[in-house]
This record gives C-alpha cells, structure tokens and sequence, in this order.
C-alpha cells in the first residue's frame, strides 16, 4: 500500500480524428474511515494527503470536538482498501458523539420521522465573533496568487483547493483535495494544529460555496469565504445568520459579494 | 411554501475599486427527506426540481430497488424547512434496506469495524453488458448543444447538468442539480419513467467522474459516461471493471478516453 495524491495512468487522446496513447497524471481518490473510540462513524472519499488535518478538521467542523484538546491521539495506517484513522476522543465529546448516533438512529422509526429529519439540518448556530474589517482591495491579490499555489491541479488539472489569507492579502497555507468539503476540512485542521487565530484572515474556495461549507466555517468561527464559483440560496441564508461574509465569483478584478459587506472597507 | 430552482437576491458586485448593489438568480439548495415505507432514509441538499425522478434514480442506483415495478408509490410533500419525499416500497426492497441499516448500525460496534468499512465501500458489481459500438464523431456535436440546454445553469452560473444522448448524438434529455450526484440520479429516474434502453446511448456530465458517477452508472447498466472534467483514479478503476468508457476532460474538439476504447469506432 502506497497511497499518493497523484498516480499515472495510460489514456487515450483523441483530437482532430486522431486517437494516440499517452500517460498522464490523475488525482487519486481514495476511502478514509474515521473511527473514533474504536467506533467506524464515516467513511469518506479523500485525496491521500494531510490525512491527520482532515481527521482533525472534521472532529471540528461535524461538531464531534469543540477544541483541538478534545483529541488525544490520531493514528492513521494504510490498508489494502483506503485508510483508517484511528481518534481517541476525551470521554465528554466520546458521550456527546454515542447519543447523536443513538438519537440518529432512534429518529428513524416514527411516521414523523421526515419532517424531523429536515429540520435537523436546520443548524442552531453562534454567530461568528468579528472584530476586524477587511480591506476589499487585497482580495484581487490573493485571487492571482491562488490560481499559483495549487500544486496537485497543477499536475492532475481537476482537484479542489482551499487557502487561508491574513489581513495582508498573504497566503499562508493551501490545502487539496477532491472534495471541496475535505480540502476544507484539512485547512481547518491545519489551523486547529497551528492554533491559527480565525479573526485574522479570511478563506478562499475554488469551487461553489454550499450549504455544509458555510456550516463548516461558521462552526470553526471563520467569519469571510471568498469562493470562485457561485454561492447557494441556503449558503448565503445561513451565512447571513452566522455574520459570515460571503463572496462569488470571485475574480481578480470583479466580485460579488452576498451577506455583510459592511465588514469590508474599500 | 415554494420552492423554486432559482431565486433573486440582492447582492453587491464589486469592480473597479467600485461596489455597487444589483439582483441576481441563485440556485436554490434544499434539504429533501427520502423516507421508505415510514423509515426516513436520507436528507439529500437539491435543487427543487424533478424530486419524483431523484427519489426514483437514487432508490436505483443507490441499490434500494432493483427495478421500477419495486416502488408503488412516490409522494412529495412541501414543508418549512424543505421537501418530503414518501415512497412506498415493496417488502422483498424494504425487507432487504431494513436489513442492510440494521448491518450498517451493528458494523459500528467492534474493533475491526474501521476495515470492514473500508472494505464495504469496495463494489460487488455485475459488469455492464454492451452490443453497441459509438460513432466517436458524434461526441463533439452533443458537447456543443450540451452547453446550449443547461437552462438553470443559464440563469444562476452554477448548478451541474447531466444529458442522456442517444447513438445518432442527440440529446434526449437534460436535468440539472446543485449537486452533480442528484443530478445524475435525476437522469436515471427519468429513465426508469420512460422505460430507457441504456445500451442506445450515453451520459454527459457537467463535472468531474468521481467512483459515486461510476457506480451509480454501473448499477443503473449505463456503458458510456462522458464528463467535461477530470475523472479521479478509483472512477478509472471502477469503470474499467464495470466494462465502461469513460471519457474526461472532453471539449467539442478534444478528449480523454480512460477506459474501454474498443467501445467506439471512429
């Protein structure tokens, strides 16, 4: 087992009626499973990287942990069908996460059981604590660096990317992944790792700007999503809620900006 | 309650050290409750639109029914916080989703329970029976017209399309969705509504092939995928198991065949 984020294949290219062999580079894909306390929760589909910051920053943004302290030990071994990682959780979160997964089963056996279930997805939500404003005109700048720091696209032309940004308009760190709730999730971990102050900066996406990743990042306390492609109704509600400022399409020198822009200053 | 694919918001776009505010259509994401014969099953986040063929194709190609005559009866029901979607089961379907849930639930009690669910994501899949061989020159013409009948992308700039097109390389149908698995499964429902032949022809994605576009195509008996971006590592696996073609990163005059090429003549 020797799992890496990018593998080599033989493809076919066909162009102009003509069809030549060649090799190229594909994003790998790969199942993580998530056990915590000895107990398989989820498994997800997940680029073979950062594996430990995505652990890390799932526990946070699933709301099985509320602080990084509430993880003992993570232990990640690769098998021959994807990659486990194995999370000792403190006793409290441990109790919190055994009666969610009782209530979510226990929820599924009443006639009134589909109209609960949707308003579970209704989240109850802190606002997100802000005290700094963001100067608009960095955003262009973080943009161009953005489209240069992403080294698995580069190489495989499909992966998503998420970066967090200081008040500068500087990159500090990318992260990468298949999935655009994994690539978050790794940033969040990494973060929680290096006790990142979320005050202090804002996230850029490269893809669309959901409901889950808006949830994500109220719950981590990231108070600016800056996304590349468009943004939901649900996303641009919750993030309304939660005193997040979200901004699409976001391009060098055009942006549109959907809830709070009374955080930026021009 | 009514719930719309699109709807108008206000938002502020910012150009040229200007900011100014306007309205603008944005896809609509809404919680949909799948509930089986009084069980709720899933909360899928959709696009309202179509939701009898999502719960159609998703009872399919996620396994829950192994054909159309299994379900009696669909009802959807419009609440506060999203859609209800109430489908009547036959008992050998429910007998055998009730008992894959009481196995998913018992899974999670032991030590070794991190490698058995690693090892159940892997597939026990029938390999998809092909007669037919596709005129390569028919692709670039659906790529053109693809681009030309994604309606709610058209007015929101953001949802994934996926079409059925037929051997002679005309599109039959299109459906479209926030999320590019619902999308997908909103084609198959469609599909098991009109009683498809899946051997006279193929599908079309907006986004990437990941393993789940692989694998719900596998069980629905689909032979052909061809997506506008990049397929991941455990999708060419899949797919080359499963006896499709999968083609990526495909423009009207170029793309990438990654499996069974023998499946066109040019």
């Amino acid at each position: 087992m020797n799992h890496t984020p990018a593998q080599s294949r033989t493809v076919w290219v066909a162009q102009a009626g003509q069809c030549s062999s060649t090799s190229d580079n594909i994003s790998a894909e790969i199942p993580v499973a998530l056990v915590y306390n000895g107990i398989s929760h989820v498994v997800l589909m997940a680029t073979p990287a950062n594996i430990t910051e995505l652990a890390l920053g799932f526990s946070l943004s699933e709301g099985i942990i509320e602080n990084a302290e509430q993880i003992y030990a993570i232990d990640v071994s690769e098998h021959q069908h994807g990659i486990m990682v194995e999370i000792e959780l403190a006793s409290a979160a441990f109790s919190r996460l055994k009666s969610r997964r009782r209530q979510m089963s226990g929820r599924t056996g009443c006639g009134l059981c589909g109209i609960d279930s949707l308003a579970a997805v209704q989240p109850e939500l802190k606002p997100v604590l802000r005290t700094e404003h963001i100067n608009f005109s960095i955003i262009g700048q973080v943009l161009t660096d953005f489209n240069q720091c992403q080294q698995l696209r580069a190489q495989t032309g499909s992966v998503h990317g998420v970066v967090w940004a200081d008040m500068f308009g500087r990159i500090v760190t990318v992260r990468e992944d298949i999935g655009r709730h994994n690539a978050l999730d790794k940033l969040i971990g990494w973060g929680l790792r290096t006790k990142v102050d979320w005050k202090q900066g804002f996230v850029v996406l490269s893809s669309r700007a959901s409901f889950e990743m808006v949830m994500k990042s109220a719950i981590t306390g990231i108070g600016c999503i800056v996304a590349v492609s468009a943004p939901t109704t649900y996303a641009i509600d919750l993030a309304h809620k939660a005193n997040i400022t979200l901004v699409g399409f976001a391009r060098c020198n055009r942006q549109v900006i959907y809830t709070h822009p009374q955080y930026f200053h021009p």
